[in-house]
């Protein structure tokens, strides 16, 4: 006999720098100036059920990968820190390809404001698309949830992370016509998340370097890998509605 | 507009030494003798779906709450860290009364087994009920979930946990008529239980002591706390059946 299946409405929607899935750091953390706010949906949109969040420094969500297509359910899936050459299971990873599409990730906690009617919670060093559903919101307990000593398998270590970052003179965010904190802010947020390599595991960088693009904030971003440098070769405010 | 309800299946459930509510720690990690094995269930229970889980010392376990009545959503809780009379935000807790009744737990992993068909997953130091849901296994990944230094609030430390437990001669486990082994691992069970101190919070020492009764493993346990020591008075094998 099956057991019940088990049905859970929303509590709230992110709304992330990352408006697609490509770039999107690979954990939670990698990426300190990865920002969003969490928007509690009514009827949880009251400032007593968040009473007593804002002194803790992180936050559990319990999210949906909302953008993970419905597919077969697969026993194993290829984790990038393999090389995506080798199959693990599904349940020895922390791949969206999971037979029930729930995500995990500690994020930092920011600010709770109520602005034109709507509370949000900041959130920093997110690894969330756009658009996100948020089943949960629980503090992070360090006497309960850290486990500095816990070994990690295949993915003990953090990925490397310090690919360096090149912006060519032509697309330097600063000839962007906006403001100066926001130019700031993209540069940083670029150069972390290629940082990171966002590349899809099997590529090779000595082969012919190929133009990627992602989408950051509400700007498009071109760049391209060559002798282990990312290139940033364009950048441009996305047409409105392009999501 | 209300965001679409998302609907999942268990993919497995747990056979937990929590046969009742009463006496489950009040998180993972606490109790560091008590056991359970996850039954992973159809489809699911093929080895190949947690190939390389074993190298993983900890596991995230995402459960329902399946035995809490379903309620009326209520903005605040009463933490039984702050005594019980202290109201906070439900997401600044982690009380199983929530909006969605979605657990989170990281619990240490045993030994992964086919046992008369069955794929079991043995775990430690689990906070689970017995028959508990399970939506989903995730690996501890320790770099990025291990924040040894996050500010945890008004649970900021673990509860000391170091009530002294007595156990009356009459009682001694090993009067049972059990083998040594499991009346060693009762003994070690229902002295740690019992030194978290499971009574309610507003429970006060110095009232005239109460009788407890719990369950655990297939023993319904018999105690009180009297002047900070809790004594174990009865331990006798349940009814079958009673659960």
């Amino acid at each position: 006999m099956l057991p019940d299946s088990h049905s859970f409405q929303p509590i709230g929607i992110v709304h992330s720098c990352f408006k697609e899935k490509f770039g999107i750091p690979r954990q939670a953390g990698l990426v300190p100036d990865a920002e969003a706010e969490l928007e509690l949906l009514p009827p949880y949109d009251r400032e007593e059920a968040v009473r007593g969040l804002e002194a803790f420094s992180h936050l559990w969500l319990v999210f949906v990968f909302h953008a993970v297509r419905k597919q077969q359910w697969k026993p194993t899936v290829r984790p990038p820190r393999l090389g995506g050459n080798q199959r693990m299971g599904v349940f020895a990873s922390r791949s969206p390809f999971r037979p029930n599409p729930i995500g995990l990730s500690v994020v930092r906690m920011g600010k709770i404001e109520r602005v034109q009617g709507r509370l949000l919670i900041g959130l920093g060093g997110i690894d969330l698309l756009d658009g996100t559903p948020v089943l949960d919101i629980k503090p992070y307990v360090p006497y309960a949830d850290a486990l500095p000593h816990a070994n990690g398998g295949f993915a003990d270590t953090a990925p490397e992370g310090n690919s360096p970052v090149m912006f060519d003179p032509a697309c330097e965010p600063d000839t962007l016509n906006t403001d100066p904190c926001t130019r700031e802010r993209l540069k940083r947020l670029i150069t972390q998340v290629l940082a990171q390599d966002p590349r899809p595991a099997y590529m090779d960088d000595n082969l012919q370097p190929r133009e990627f693009g992602m989408r950051l904030l509400e700007f498009d971003i071109r760049w391209r890998f060559e002798n282990g440098v990312a290139h940033v070769l364009r950048i441009c405010k996305s047409e409105p509605g392009h999501a």
